[in-house]
C-alpha cells in the first residue's frame, strides 16, 4: 500500500512496469493520463484503475501534482465479487470498465523532435528497481486483443446495496473489486468504497459498529468526510489515512457514537460529495519508518482521541452483584 | 405446491408423514399446532415451518379454520443462501430458526381415555397414500439430539436488504431459504419472500421490472396487497396465487406502471401489514385439471386485463425511417 | 436390483452386454466363469464383479446351478468411498482388485469343431433386449490397455474398521464400493458388507439401531445368518433379501432387542462364516409383481413378526402427569 | 435433434419461441435471416447460432429453401469446454462469436402496410405448442445489455489442434460447444465439427479408430465428404445424417480401413471443401416413428454394408493352440 | 508449539490476546480457569480449549502450578474432519463441545477493592508483545451471539474407531481437530490424541508401525504411559514431548517391537489412564534455541537408545545370492 | 533448480534423501543408475526421474561423467496435466511411467567384502545438509506397494499435440508433468519440453512468439539445438540454460524471426534428434552468486545479441499523423 505525489508527468523517453504485481491507482487530487502498452487511460478523481504487472507504462499529469493511494498486489488478480444473493447484477458491474484503445507510435516517441532514440525502461523486481535501454518505443503496439489489460472504473457507477429494514451489513457489502487468498473467504486484498447512500435501518445503530476484523483495514479519504470519523486537526481529512491493523479494535468516535444513539431514525442521505474507501487484506500490514516516524504525519494520540470519551451505557441492576469465580 | 384448507384437526391417533420429500408450509389462515417426533411447534401466520421427509407428525388446528401454501422437495434440503459480499449476517439469520423441544408421551396417546390403543400411520410415499396401524404411539421420545429436525421462522426476523442508490435487484435479494440444484446457479426450490421495506432507489423504476424468467414463479400472498398488482375483483387476494411458469413473461399492470413513471422518487416505506411470497423453480411447473378448470378460480383475462394496457414510450423520431432487410 | 438364478452356461456362440449401465455381481451359489472381451474372470462366492456398460460378455457355470445377487447401474461408476480421517488404507484397498487378462479366440470360437460361423449378441438397451448377429467372436482381443474394464474383489480382503471405545457408527463405515450421485453426500448405490469383525463397543446398545433411512436399503445374505435378524420360517436366509424402502423405519427384532439389553459388553466377534450384504440408493425402489406377488415368496407379517413385540423401555414418572396442548 | 426444412420465411407478424431450451442451429442448405428480440443475426452455411430459450425470433430465407440440422438443449447451456493445457487460445476463440445489434421497430411490423396490428406468438412449452396474439411487435427493442443472447459462429474460425507426432486424440479435440451435465466429465451435449486439416501423425492407423462411447454420437455432413465413410448410394452426403446410440460400436468401414492400413504415412491435409460434425450426449437418444419408418430414408443394411467386409488380421501363431477355460 | 508452565495467576487487570492466530491449549497438570470476553471456561487435564485470534483473555489457576502444551494457529481455523465413510457421527461429535456464558463485569473489575481503574492489555502482534492501557475492563459483555468464539472439549468424549478386523489404520482416524491448509489433503496443524481403546486387530503388527512421515509430528503425553514408547529414565513422562520433524524415520523402540512380535492377538485394552496426543503440521517445525540447548532436557541418544537395538528379521535364502547392477 | 555435475559414483555405504522436496532430474550427459529403496532406477539421457521426498538413494554413474539439469519441489508433487478437451489420452500417457521393483541388500551392502558395517546417510533439511550413520543399509527392502514411489519416464513416449490448422498454441500444450499451486491456473513448477514434432500450421508466424511470462522461464537443452535459438558461441547448446525471468520478454533472435516471416508454409518436421525443455513456476527465481558471476558462463550481451536485430514491420500511413494526447 503506497501514498503517492507527483509533481511532473514522466518523460517521454521513460517507461515503468512492476514485475512484482498489479497496481490498483486511487487518485486523490490531480488526474493522470497514463500511455500504457494498450493506449491511453485518463483516470480522474473518483475513478480508479488497475495496470497489470508486466505491463509497460508511462504516467502523464493532466491538470497540476497529484497524489493518491495505491496497492501493488503480489498474489492473484482483482474480480468482482461473486454477487450471491445480489443477483445478476449489483455493486460495480463488469460493463462499467473501461479498457484503452491501442495507439500507434513510431520509434521516436510522441514528438518527432525529442532527438536520441533511447528508451529508459525502469522495472520493480523483487521489490528493487532495474533500469535498462531500448532504441524503439514500447509503445508501438497496433492493435491488441486478450484478457489481459489495463482498466478503469468510475466509482460513481457503483449500485449501492444495505439495508432497507434494520441492522447494519458488513462493509463487504461495498466491496468494489476483491483479490481472493487461496484459503476460501479470505482476500489478499479487497477494495472497498463508502460511496454516498440512504440509511433507513429502523431501531439501529447506523454508524458503522466497534468492531475488531482479522482483516486489515487500511482506509484512505478521496474527498469528503466519512460519517463515523471527525475531521480538523487530528482528524481524517482527504489525502490522509488510517491503519486498523489485523485484531485493533476499533469504530466510532465518541461524538458520533452519542449522537448516533440519539438520531431519529428517519430516511437520510450520507456520503454526498464525499468518498472514503478502505484496503483490506488477510495479511499484516507493516509500517515503513518514513510511516511511522519519519514523516511526522501520524496522530500520537490517535486512540484516546477518538475513544477515551467512550462511555458504556449498560449498568449492574442496584440489587445484583457478581459472584466471582474468583477468591475474594 | 400446494394450496391447503382444513376444517379441523387431525385425530390424537392419526399420524402423517410424507416419504416423499421435506414440506415447507406457509399458513395463511388459521394457526397451526404441529405435533412431531421431535415435539410441538406453534406455526401462526407469518411464520413458515419446514417438515423434513420421514418425520411424523400430527396437526391441530388453534383458532378455527385453516389455509395456506405448502411445497413438498422432492430433492435435497433448504439451506440458508451463501451470502457473498452480504457478509456474516443478513437475510434470515440462522439464529431466528426454533426447534421443537422433545415431549414424551405414553402409548394411549395425549389422554389416557382416549381409549382403543391403535394408531393410524399415513404414509404419502411416491405420491400414493398408505396406511399402517401400530399399537404405540410415534410422540414417544424422550430426548432428541442431531441436524435433521422440523423448524419453523418468524418472518418478521428477516433482514431485508437493497438498493440504497439507484437500480432495482433481483428478487433474490428477497431468498429466505434455497433448496440448490445439482447444477450451480439454479435450484429445485427457492422461497422468497416480498417484506415491508424502504424504497429509496433515485433515478429508478421502482417496481418489479418486466421479465421472463429460466425459472418457475409461483405466488401467494398471506396478508395486504402486494405493489406491482392490483387487488380486487380478479385482482391477487390474500390466499390467492399467481403463477408465472418458465419464460412466461410478467411485470407490473398498466397501471402501476404509469403510476410508477410518474412519481416522485422520495424515500417510502412499502408492504407495511402485507406480505406476499415466491415459490420459485428451476423446474416447469404442471398444474392440475382441479386448479386449471374444477375450482374455477382462474382468472382467464389476466393477461389482457394485467397487461393490455401498457403503453410503449418509444418512437422513431419523425426523420428517420427503418431501412428493413427484409423486401419492401 | 436383481436375484438371478441359472441352470446353464451361456452357449460359446452367444454374446451378452447392456447399454444401460455397469453390472455389480454378488454370487450367493455356483460359481462363475465369466468371458469377458478383457479375458476371463472367475467369480467365487464371497467374491463380487463388475462388468462395465458396453462390454460383452458370456457367462459360464463352474460347478452346477448358480443364484445370487446382481444390481446395475443407472448413472455413473462404482468408486472405493473418499476415507477422509481413515487415512491412507482401509475399507476395501485397491490393489486387491483384480483386472481379466487378454485372451485371444479366433474366429470360429474356443473349439473350431462348433461349425456354422455365427455369434449371435444380446443386447439390453434402454430396458429392452435386442438381437443381432455377426461372422466373427467379440473375443478376439489380442491385448488391451485403459481404466475402463471388468473386475472382481475378494470380500474376504476387507478392512473392517468400527468403534474400538463405544457407541456404533454409520453402517457406511461398511462401504465396499460407492456410485456417487451429482447431489453431494448421496450415492444412486452403494454396495455395502457386513463381514467378520469384534463388537468391543463399552456402555453401547450394540446391534444394529433402529432407524429410518433416506437411502432404500435392499439387503442380501451370501451365507450364514445376520446378528440382528432370525433366520428359519419367514426369516433371513441365504438367498433371501429384505427391502426396506425409503423412510420404512426398521431395527433389531424383538428377540435381538431383549438380548442386547441384557448382553455382557466384553469384547465378540461376530459374523464368522456368514457375510450379509447391502444394495443401497438414494432412489425409491420399485418392486416388479412377480417381487410382490407371483413369487409368492414375501413374508406377509414381516412388520408384526419382526417387532410387533418390541416393548418400550420409558414410563412418565408416578409422580408427574403430561399437560397437553390440547383442549382437555 | 432435428433435420429441418422450410420453403418460406416466416411471416412478419408470426413470431416463435421456445421455454424449452437454447436452440442451436446448423444450417445445410440456405442462409437464415433471423429476427430475435435483440436484433438480426444472418446466419449462413458454415456458420451456426444459438437461440437461447425464451427469447423470441422470427425466421427468414435469404437464398431459397433452407435445409439443416438443430439440437435443443433442455438443461444448461452451452460453453467453450476448458482447454487444460492447450492454453489461454485454441478451438473456438471467444472473440469470434458475434451478437446481433439492438434493432427496433414500431407496432406495425417492419414495413407500416402490413395491416391489422396483430401478431401471433408461438411457444413450445414441455414440447406441446401453444399460441398467444398481441396486439404490438416483440421487435420494438431499443437498446440491451446483458450476458444472454444470440450468437453465431463461423465454423471456419474454428483452430484445430490435433497429433503433431503420432497417435490419435479423441475427438473430444474438435469441441466447439459444450453443454456440461452435473456429472462431471460428461455433457448434455456436445457439438464437435470435423473441419479441414493436416494429418501427420507417424506410425499411426489415421482414421477414426473403432470404438463404442458412452455417449450418443449424431452425426450429420453439412458439405463435401468425411473420411472414414463412403458418401453414394445408401452412403453419407450432404444433408444425411447418422446415430450411432450409446455402446453401439462404430469405426471406418471396410474400404477405408484397408486403405489406411496400406497408405504412406506423410503430411496429408484432409477434409478440404467439407465439414462433418456430430451432437454428442450423454443421454440415449430415441428415435421417432417418422425418423425410423415413414421417411423411408434409413440404410437397413447399415451395419452389414460398413463393416461386413472388415477382416481380422490378427492370427494364432500356427505352433500355438488355445487351452480353453471350457470343457471340450 | 509452547510446552508452559504458570506459578500464579494473572492479576484483575491484565489482559492478553493474540492478533497472530488461534490457540490451542492443552493442560498437562492445574486446571485453568480461562476468563475471556465471551465468560469462563474451566479447563481442566483432559480438557482441551481454543481460544480465537484476538480474543482478549485472562487466565486463573485453579489448584496451584499450571504445565502443559499449546499450538497457536497462524493460518486457519480448527474443524472438525469431514468424517467420510464413518458417517454423521464419530470421533469428536459437535454437540461435545462447550462454549462460555457471557459474565458481565463492571468497569473496577471483579472485586471492588482494586482500585485505580487501570486495564494492562498485552497484545502479541507478528510475534511481538505490545501494551496499552484502558480505563475499562474488557469483560464488560453483557450477552453475545455468532460463531466466533473460545471453547472446550472433554478428550473423555472421543468416540474412538479403529480397526475390529485386520491391519492398523492411520493415525488420522485419532484427529479430534483439523486446521487445513489450502493444499488439499495437508493441513497446518492437526491435533490427534491416543485414547484408552480396544486393539484387537488380528494378524496384525499393532504397535504404531515403523513410517516416515510428510507431516511434522509432535508429541506430548497428558497423563500414564503411551504404548510404543518406554516411560522412566531418558523415556517419554507426562509433561515430556517428542518431535519427528518432516520425513524423519520413527517408530516403536526395540523392546516394544520384539514383544509385539511374540504377542498372542486376543483383545486388549490399550490405555486406560492414559493419554498421548500429537500435533501434526505439514510445516517443518524450527526449535529454539532454549528447546534444543538451554533447557538441558533433549535426551541425546534418542536414536540409539530407541532404536539401536531394532534386529531385522528378514534373511536372503541361503541358495540364494544377489546378482549386482554393480561391478564386483 | 540445479545444474549438476559428477565425477564418480557415490560409495557404496553412503546414502542419501532430500526432507526439503521431490527431486526431477534430467540427465543430460551420463546415465544414472540410482538404487532407491523401492529398488533401482536406470536413468538414461532422453529419460527423466523423480524422487519423492523422505526417499532414500544413491547415486552410481553408468558410462563416465554425468551432466544434467534437476528440480526440486518444495509444495506438492507432480502430477499429469487435467487433458481437458485432449480427451483420455496424450501428451505424457500414465502408462509410460516406469517404477523400481523391490531388491532386498542385507546388513553389509551389495558385496559382502564391504566391510566396516557403518552406513552414512547424508539428509538435506531446510536446506542445510545433516549426516547420521547407522548400522544396516537402507536398502534392505523385501516388497512394497503403495501410491508414493520414485518413477521414470521416457521422453520419447510423449504424444505430442499441437496445431493442425493454423496459429501457434501456449507452450503448456507440451507439459509432461505440473505441480499445481493452490492458485487454480497457476502452478508451483511445470515441466514441459520441445519434443520433435510437425509444423503445419498455414497463415501463421510458426516459432514461438514473443511474450512476458507471468511464469518464470528457465530452459535447458539435452541434445541437439532449438529452433528459436542460435546455437554457437555465446549461444544456447546442449548442458546451457537461459532463464527468463518473471515478466521478461522473449522470443526468437533476430535471425530466426526474418528466416520464419519469409518461409514457405509446407509441413516440416522440427526438433529431430534434439531436446530442448522447460522448467516453469509461478515463483521469482533467484540465482546464486555462482550462477551469475563466479562461473563466468553468463553471455553478458544476451539481449542485444537476441534480439538488437530485430526490425520493427509498422509504419504510419504516409498521409497520417499521431495527434497526440500530449501538449506539443
Amino acid at each position: 500500500m503506497f501514498v503517492y505525489a507527483a509533481g511532473k508527468s514522466m518523460a517521454n523517453d521513460a517507461v515503468y512496469y512492476s514485475a512484482d504485481g498489479d497496481l490498483l491507482i486511487v487518485p486523490q487530487e490531480g488526474d493522470l493520463d497514463i500511455r500504457t502498452e494498450f493506449g491511453w487511460l485518463l483516470v480522474r478523481q473518483m475513478e480508479i484503475c488497475v495496470i497489470p504487472r508486466g505491463v509497460k507504462y508511462q504516467v502523464h499529469l493532466v491538470n497540476g501534482p497529484a497524489r493518491g493511494y495505491a496497492l501493488e498486489l503480489y498474489q492473484g488478480h482483482f474480480n468482482l465479487p461473486e454477487l450471491g444473493p445480489i443477483g445478476s447484477n449489483g455493486l460495480a458491474n463488469a460493463r462499467d470498465f473501461q479498457t484503452p484503445v491501442a495507439c500507434f507510435s513510431e520509434d521516436f516517441g510522441v514528438t518527432a523532435s525529442e532527438g536520441p532514440n533511447t528508451f529508459v525502461v525502469t522495472v520493480k523486481f523483487n521489490n528493487s528497481l532495474f533500469e535498462t535501454k531500448q532504441a524503439h518505443t514500447p509503445f508501438d503496439v497496433v492493435a491488441w486483443q486478450g484478457n489481459y489489460y489495463p482498466y478503469k472504473y468510475d466509482l460513481g457507477r457503483f449500485n449501492t446495496i444495505g439495508t432497507i429494514s434494520f441492522d447494519h451489513p458488513d462493509p463487504s457489502i461495498f466491496t468494489v473489486l476483491s483479490a481472493p487468498s487461496p484459503v476460501p473467504g479470505t482476500a489478499v486484498a479487497d477494495f472497498v468504497i463508502f460511496p454516498p447512500r440512504w440509511l433507513v435501518g429502523e431501531d439501529t445503530f447506523r454508524p458503522p459498529w466497534y468492531h475488531r476484523n482479522t482483516m486489515s483495514e487500511f482506509m484512505g479519504l478521496i474527498r469528503g468526510g466519512y460519517d463515523a470519523k471527525r475531521g480538523g486537526a487530528g482528524g481524517f481529512v482527504p489525502g490522509g489515512a488510517s491503519l486498523h491493523n489485523v485484531m485493533s479494535g476499533h469504530g466510532p468516535d465518541a461524538e458520533s457514537n452519542e449522537g448516533a444513539r440519539e438520531a431519529e431514525l428517519k430516511p437520510v442521505k450520507v456520503g454526498e460529495g464525499s468518498c472514503a474507501f478502505m484496503f483490506e487484506s488477510c495479511l499484516m500490514v507493516g509500517v515503513t519508518e518514513w510511516g511511522l516516524r519519519t514523516c511526522q504525519k501520524v496522530q500520537e494520540g490517535y486512540n484516546e482521541e477518538s475513544w477515551g470519551g467512550v462511555r458504556s451505557h449498560f449498568k449492574l441492576p442496584e440489587d445484583k452483584k457478581v459472584i466471582s469465580h474468583l477468591a475474594q
